[in-house]
């Protein structure tokens, strides 16, 4: 099937919804954890968070402000901080849930059923059952005019992964974190590692580690 | 295993890449074609393709300005135009060696030896091998003083899907299409569906579908 920008500007708008979130392919699965200043707790499915660079440890991620997920990114500019908590198969249905538009002031935390975790003096609530969390400060954000979004990049402060996932390289294990991937806006998946490739350098063969 | 700020900054140079690489969650696994205003083709990959809009359908990636794919960036913003190709199972160590660090005058394509394919007159190069193509037009970058960084946003022009991957809603069947997800600098994953659920309301509780 090919379709052109005019054709797609055609399709039913539900279909064009579910089909251009999905042409891009597979995105991180990750609730993101807030409270507002006046002590509220937050929390939303987000699949669009990107890595931006590793030294400093920074990432990404896409807002749309009158979206489900105002009240997070209120939070975020409200109060400087936030977490980021994968999602895996076991949660799957509480952390989807939390993208339903409960009122400002009802938690997600409570609303789903998904725990409420603080780490330290991290100024920032984490999930309880999440295995791979992150304490993120936030650093900036820039308005994309030109479908009125919001990219927030934050840095890493904090992270937790269970032991068992590291490798002694850094190599994390997300399939044994149970960390799932996002395909479209509401399918979720399990992976399997099929093949992890050396450094590519020109004058070698692709090789597998 | 629970690191600070202060102890991420004292990992191993590589440890701490592939450790800040991989917590974010699984990434989106595309090749980027393009072509040089002198008719050199160009392909990478890039694991940063994140969804940003469906109506106008507009996705965003982040590069490096001074890395090994500072040639895309270059064509991209010479050219107006690139193609975003799935990478599947089938392809996938041809597709990690586009990121070795060839001369600027030698084309990925002919070095790996996947097949460069051109859709009717769109003036990029796509993967013949791959099963989800899309044709991207430029629209504008931002640069990101934070640590050097470009954000390249873009808008989708063409798609090309296997009739089979494609639901009557509009919902893509990335699994049966073979796009895999990306796990740090280097694994690549297949993926299963573990769950499609329902849009989120308040008052219900979730649903597969």
């Amino acid at each position: 099937m090919r379709l052109s920008r005019d054709q797609i500007d055609q399709l039913d708008k539900h279909y064009r919804t579910h089909f251009i979130n999905a042409i891009t392919g597979f995105k991180s699965a990750n609730l993101v954890g807030t409270v507002s200043a006046s002590g509220h707790t937050n929390l939303a499915v987000i699949s669009s968070v990107v890595h931006v660079g590793a030294h400093p440890p920074l990432n990404a991620m896409v807002f749309r402000p009158h979206s489900v997920s105002r009240d997070t990114l209120e939070n975020i500019l409200a109060t400087g901080h936030y977490s980021l908590n994968h999602i895996h198969g076991g949660m799957v249905a509480k952390a989807h849930q939390t993208s339903a538009r409960y009122p400002r002031e009802q938690s997600e935390f409570a609303a789903t059923g998904l725990g409420e975790a603080w780490i330290g003096d991290f100024p920032a609530p984490f999930v309880a059952e999440a295995r791979i969390r992150i304490g993120m400060g936030y650093r900036e954000h820039r308005h994309l005019a030109i479908n009125d979004t919001v990219l927030v990049i934050g840095e890493v402060l904090l992270v937790e992964v269970p032991d068992d996932c590291v490798a002694a390289t850094g190599h994390l294990d997300l399939d044994r974190a149970g960390t799932l991937a996002i395909n479209g806006l509401d399918g979720y998946h399990e992976t399997r590692q099929l093949a992890r490739l050396a450094y590519a350098k020109p004058d070698r063969e692709p090789r597998a580690l």
